[in-house]
């Protein structure tokens, strides 16, 4: 007898990740699943555009961590509900640990829900957590054969950010190889080139962001 | 009826590792399961360690990733024997795939064998191949909360080699923040600061390793 143990859990996850959804668009809510290798920049990512939008949408953040509730504690610090899944070892958010949350916030009161992935480049892609868009970070630090070492999540992403573009006088890494390679992958895929600790590049995420938020009308 | 799937698959996985590490030893091999992020640095360590030691010490190589063949003709292109993994999907190495890599390789004319694992700084740290060191890298562009938040695996490495100092001047991370959290998880590490790209800092390492090669004698 085989049992198809992977598929069993990921049609599972697919089944709450539909019912995850279907709660979200009867809120009236933006959803994001933001994904990156560790240290890429989603924190200060978030940061910023917590700062930045706060007072046009009103925003929440879940913050996918193996341990320690540090990054939760740093967004709440922002003046947003923040609450922090400890995944205790696990690489990746599911939909279960997303609607174990969800009571922790009041949805009607909320514009925009960003959920921070566990800092891992490969498992987060494959599982949705009833997400409008996946949205993932790429640091030039990790250099330009990314895209095609790890095509999946390029794959399942609909925006990159390509962060710490402050950094590239002084490594050898190619955006534009990058541009190609993640466009070769997936030609759907929005590219932003950022320095989310300069502070450079970000308007126009902040506007893909506002342009999706179902509720929110531009002045 | 209870089925604990996980610890099964680790167990399996355990078993394997004793075989494959009984195997290394008859044969008088040093193994090292090489694990990082994407992108810190791991292949640019193995050339840079290749080229410095391959005249004194014979050396092959694993490369585990999740598709492509790059870097095994990255690290071939450097004159050591160089077997491609691809996951096809997974985010680490284990026991088996390494079981089946070994016919590739002649063992009996090999001191040295690196298995260069999945970019991932998470699922790797679970899974021992049969290795006699695990040894990480951690590139400073990461941050220095990367201890705090991803602890398993500085708490199993034997070493961490601390990458890309030469960007130091650049981004907001504290080496002595990394070193004492690490220290803090696991007393036993040993820590090397080395720039893979500038080629700094790396002489202590290759003496790690020709320390622990068992037939090699320094002359």
């Amino acid at each position: 007898m085989k049992v198809p143990v992977v598929r069993n859990v990921l049609e599972a996850n697919e089944q709450l990740a539909r019912e995850n959804q279907a709660r979200f668009r009867e809120k009236g809510l933006l959803v994001l699943n933001l994904m990156s290798s560790p240290g890429a920049g989603k924190t200060t990512l978030l940061e910023r555009t917590v700062d930045a939008l706060k007072d046009q949408i009103r925003i929440g953040v879940i913050e996918g961590d193996i341990q320690s509730t540090y990054d939760a504690e740093k967004i709440a610090r922002h003046g947003v509900p923040a609450v922090q899944i400890n995944t205790d070892g696990g690489c990746h958010l599911d939909s279960r640990m997303i609607q174990a949350a969800l009571p922790e916030f009041d949805l009607n009161n909320l514009d925009l829900l960003v959920v921070e992935n566990v800092g891992n480049l490969v498992c987060p892609a494959e599982f949705d957590v009833g997400e409008d868009y996946k949205v993932m970070i790429l640091s030039v630090t990790e250099g330009d054969d990314k895209p095609l070492k790890y095509p999946l999540m390029f794959s399942k992403s609909s925006v990159l950010l390509i962060n710490k573009v402050d950094l590239l006088p002084y490594i050898n890494t190619s955006v534009e190889t990058i541009r190609r390679v993640a466009l070769d992958i997936n030609p759907h895929l929005e590219i932003f080139e950022v320095s989310c600790q300069n502070q450079t590049g970000l308007e126009p995420w902040f506007a893909w962001i506002l342009a999706r938020v179902p509720h929110y009308k531009s002045v």
